[in-house]
């Protein structure tokens, strides 16, 4: 005879504690660093569930399981990121079964799924891949759509506790939709939370949070906060308390309108937390909106401009392309840069390839050929070697030509001094170029951070 | 009257793993990423202590207490970083007394370098600074020549095991000195360890795994295991255990010998660890040997594959940029692609942009007009929107066209069906280009993965 399965075990409370577990060799060794832990714990946080833990665990059967159990004594929610792969080393799976003290069994639906993900690809499931269908008998196998790691989820009783867990796969790109269309909307945080945030491009981070004042107090309801990622400063609103939802979204607006009264010029894009707001989407909505082109002559950033914008669904609709004139040559030829502009043909007083002069020309020249209402261009010294005691590592100039009413053209040419390695200057460069077609297009003529000077032709 | 104080605790038994401790609200609640456990992982993995557990708290003397405990129960050596600030958030040194059933005593060395650490830059040292020379009683205080923050060494006894807790200041710039200069040197590894890392494109993890067979076994010397990451699979080999150093670097080159004879066409770069190897890297490497240049011309893409090779310090030398013909008019104009290829003019029988045509079309234009040796191109329906029945979403042709002894051009095209959002499709296109090159310029002409059609002209 075979015996009833055991019931699975349900939790109703809301979840007022969460623990991350990130799992893998090459995490634990330090050979990968673990960026899910806190993306997930951004994620949590904005859902008014603070995570009291990340643990970061190698591949090891017991260990994960002993986590699970430990954590399940007192949290109430579990969100595990890896190890669900197909290979031996991917023991996430066994793990949970053991700690819910049940066996794996096939899912039918979720080998469906991935043999159509691999169907979807052209491709025959290896047989490797079958693996990824076992679920624990009273578990559920969460479907994923961008990979073939199906999530899962478990309840685990524990000393009387009931604990929700739930296993992601560790590829961000797997990871994030699942939680967003899975696992989020199946949690039950315990308070009113609500999270806003301004992103801001032009201004200091100082001078942000100067403008702020009284605003930013430690006990001020709602909370507001700033943070600095790669040029863009974000002013973060955060209400967390008991009140009903509808009181709460007032006090959240009356904050907002007194950031933007105070910081309003710099505000370029208003969203519900501070992950992943791209400048360029802002600029391409307002070039849609203004029915205008934009193309880009890029030297040290070698595309990496022109990668932002057409990174945004539906940039075609604004972005034509443009050119890498990454040497001095494709300058000349693509763009008609005077040679006598750079030192080989120019001479030592010529100005040199990092210089307004062939910023502009190079804009001008863009716009020209490419038949379009704006033209950005970034000239630069990338780093790390090619600096010199008048132009040192961090030196760019970008540029921006516009052709106003159809046809006559105006253009000036801003110079910064960018800090921090090759990527991060190359980043920096990109991202003020954005911020001043953003500003351009917007009206605002800001100084920008780190800029030190400007010619205007 | 006052009882003796307890004797310290001495280990002297090798140190045969570690545990990571990351300490700080801002860390648990993702507000800052911690990168302090993917170094210290990386120290201990040097040494031959390989961690076996990392845990991020909160500003919670229990929960740290209670995880010391925890860990002292099963793991020989724990290293915890942040937590030693003057402010009432700052609750490491409690924690490690409550562990170890001690009390805190002021230090008077100690204190004496915090007072001299605030002189030396001219200011008296604040009433707040004096807790930071709080100490166990039976543990030591470790000298902080960079910031305020003393560092503390206690050896726990629970449960009759032995363990040495080294609490180390957060700030990277305090943390690495100190480790470098007290805590490595304290250290006994008792076993040997080796690492080494190759790294694949074109091919599959499964594929790779399923190649891999019996040097991937759970108990095979040295462990195999494979991650993969944005297109790229990397093959770990480690060696641990108790052999002498001469023999460990045997087994090791025994076994890479092996991953080589069964994956060798793939493996484009090999190293000590997987921590950032570039793919773009290895293709400017090669086009340097070579004595050759590279152009590009992207669609989809929108500069991203130049970007990625301008990312290469030195990419000038062998990078000359390229075009973005983003829309249909650029590719016309820039890299001359025949009109007649396109639906607007060629009409419904042309073969349309995203075609092995287009794509062979951009390659060869490129090339002529950069005059270079070889020329990338790409073109696809990156998405969310685009796609038809015939050309899904994520549809990409890339071609090759190469000038061979310097004048016959010779090119191909393979059509790739990618996976994933627009960002994806976008960077594994980049990805699929570079490894076109690589392979092209190592002779080695395998399928890549994901490709699902290929015309050579």
């Amino acid at each position: 005879m075979t015996f009833p399965p055991e019931p699975a075990v349900h939790r109703s409370a809301p979840h007022r504690s969460a623990a991350i577990i990130s799992q893998g060799d090459e995490l634990t060794l330090g050979q990968t660093l673990d960026t899910n832990s806190q993306w997930l714990a951004q994620q949590l946080l904005g859902l008014g569930i603070p995570p009291a833990e990340h643990v970061t665990l190698p591949d090891d059967r017991a260990a994960i399981a002993d986590a699970f159990r430990r954590l399940a004594r007192r949290i109430d929610l579990i969100i595990c990121s890896g190890g669900l792969g197909p290979t031996a080393d991917d023991l996430t799976r066994h793990a949970l079964a053991d700690a819910a003290d049940d066996t794996l069994v096939e899912d039918a639906n979720a080998l469906d799924q991935i043999r159509a993900w691999f169907r979807s690809r052209g491709r025959e499931m290896p047989e490797l891949n079958q693996v990824q269908a076992l679920r624990p008998t009273r578990g559920v196998s969460l479907e994923n759509k961008h990979g073939t790691a199906p999530g899962l989820h478990v309840t685990l009783r524990v000393d009387g506790r009931v604990c929700d867990v739930y296993c992601l796969p560790g590829p961000p790109r797997e990871l994030a939709p699942m939680w967003e269309t899975i696992v989020a909307p199946a949690l039950r945080p315990a308070r009113t939370v609500r999270t806003l945030a301004l992103h801001t491009i032009g201004a200091g981070e100082s001078d942000i949070a100067a403008a702020m004042g009284d605003l930013m107090h430690r006990d001020a309801v709602p909370l507001v906060g700033t943070t600095a990622s790669g040029g863009i400063v974000s002013v973060r609103i955060r209400y967390e308390g008991d009140e009903p939802a509808a009181h709460a979204d007032a006090l959240m607006a009356r904050t907002r309108d007194a950031v933007r009264d105070r910081v309003g010029p710099y505000v370029f894009a208003e969203g519900p937390g501070p992950v992943g707001f791209k400048l360029a989407e802002a600029v391409v909505d307002s070039l849609r909106a203004h029915r205008q082109h934009v193309a880009v002559v890029e030297s040290c950033t070698g595309g990496m401009l022109g990668s932002m914008l057409a990174d945004v669904p539906g940039a075609s609709d604004v972005y034509v392309g443009g050119w890498i004139t990454y040497s001095n040559q494709m300058k000349q030829r693509e763009v008609n840069v005077p040679a006598s502009l750079f030192k080989e043909s120019g001479g030592d007083t010529a100005p040199g390839a990092v210089s307004a002069h062939v910023a502009l020309a190079m804009a001008r020249g863009g716009l020209d050929r490419a038949d379009v209402d704006h033209c950005l261009s970034i000239t630069g010294v990338a780093g790390p070697a090619g600096g010199t005691s008048d132009k040192p590592v961090g030196t760019v100039w970008v540029a921006l030509a516009s052709r106003d009413d159809g046809t006559r053209v105006t253009s000036h040419a801003r110079r910064f001094n960018m800090a921090g390695d090759r990527g991060s200057i190359r980043e920096w460069a990109s991202r003020s170029a954005l911020a001043m077609l953003w500003h351009r297009l917007a009206g605002t003529d800001v100084k920008l951070l780190r800029e030190v000077d400007r010619v205007d032709a």
